[in-house]
């Protein structure tokens, strides 16, 4: 069994948004304003946030991640989906056929969409070079060994390659506190 | 490997109050209302919930259960920790020694408590006949697995045994969200 230790990010939920909706939430032409980069090289931050409606109550100060992108996905916590009374699916980020929607309130307007609501997948982002290194190709998955007081092995953690990223898992707050993690904590990944 | 399956219970955040903290914040000589029996014999929701205030923020509607203990203890997911900037430690039930208190605020008056602020581990309730049978004894810890798209072992999880009690397994709401867990689901046992 050999293994590898990768870092782990922890993501609120946020949004990523299309060129549209950014000019009808926040007025036309408008730029997302960088405040921080992410682990992702040319993922960023932005000051910006919304508010996320839902059937059942609202969400405000959810932060949006740039740069935008073809289509809206917004990405929550399962804990989130109950004050909204949404019922998203875990699904890989992009994949989002069949997905509920929400309304997305910011400064200068409103959309309703009509899909793009998930439970993002666990996964772990790394280049063609840590691929070939570590013997894994896009769309594997692995298992990933948490220790501590709340100790546990993550499987299906699905990995994700492109010369864009960088190494490193991203899991979400519930995972994240159901482990006990913290921003950076490097974990152990099983290869069978 | 041998195995067994048990049943899973998420709690939510929710409180055990002493006979004295139940007078002061319902009112003298208050008995608390039973709404719903729990899994545990004897063990029950009650119709009361109180505010907690920490220094963070405030929670309001959180459940009493009932019957009174000896201490008073709060049992939180590290989600709502966050909101009311308190830091708990990952600690069994009855284990509240340097343990941060929050102030409980009732429909009759409010206490500050010095400690009692845990997120509970993981845990089985069994009793002694199950316990035979499967070779454990109480304070043991299991693995259990978990299938579906959120696969993965929970390690660590304490085996308590009573003849008060009744086969169950109690995780969090950050457990059950991040595992993908809905009350009821039969998860096997890992018996090394």
């Amino acid at each position: 069994m050999k293994t590898f230790q990768v870092p782990v990010g922890i993501s609120n939920r946020h949004l990523h948004l299309s060129e549209e909706h950014i000019g009808i939430l926040f007025g036309a032409g408008h730029q997302l304003t960088r405040t921080k980069d992410l682990s992702q090289p040319g993922q960023f931050a932005s000051e910006e946030t919304v508010t996320l409606v839902g059937p059942k109550g609202s969400m405000p100060n959810v932060r949006v991640l740039g740069p935008a992108r073809k289509a809206t996905q917004v990405e929550l916590a399962a804990t989130d989906t109950f004050k909204l009374g949404v019922k998203p699916p875990v699904r890989d980020s992009g994949d989002i056929n069949e997905t509920p929607g929400l309304e997305i309130v910011g400064p200068a307007g409103k959309v309703q969409v009509e899909a793009g609501t998930i439970i993002a997948a666990r996964h772990i982002h790394m280049t063609p070079e840590d691929a070939e290194k570590y013997g894994l190709k896009d769309g594997d998955h692995v298992k990933v060994q948490v220790n501590g007081p709340r100790a546990g092995v993550l499987e299906r953690v699905l990995i994700r390659v492109s010369s864009n990223y960088a190494l490193d898992m991203h899991v979400d707050t519930d995972e994240g506190n159901a482990f006990g993690l913290r921003n950076g904590d490097l974990l152990d990944v099983i290869l069978d």
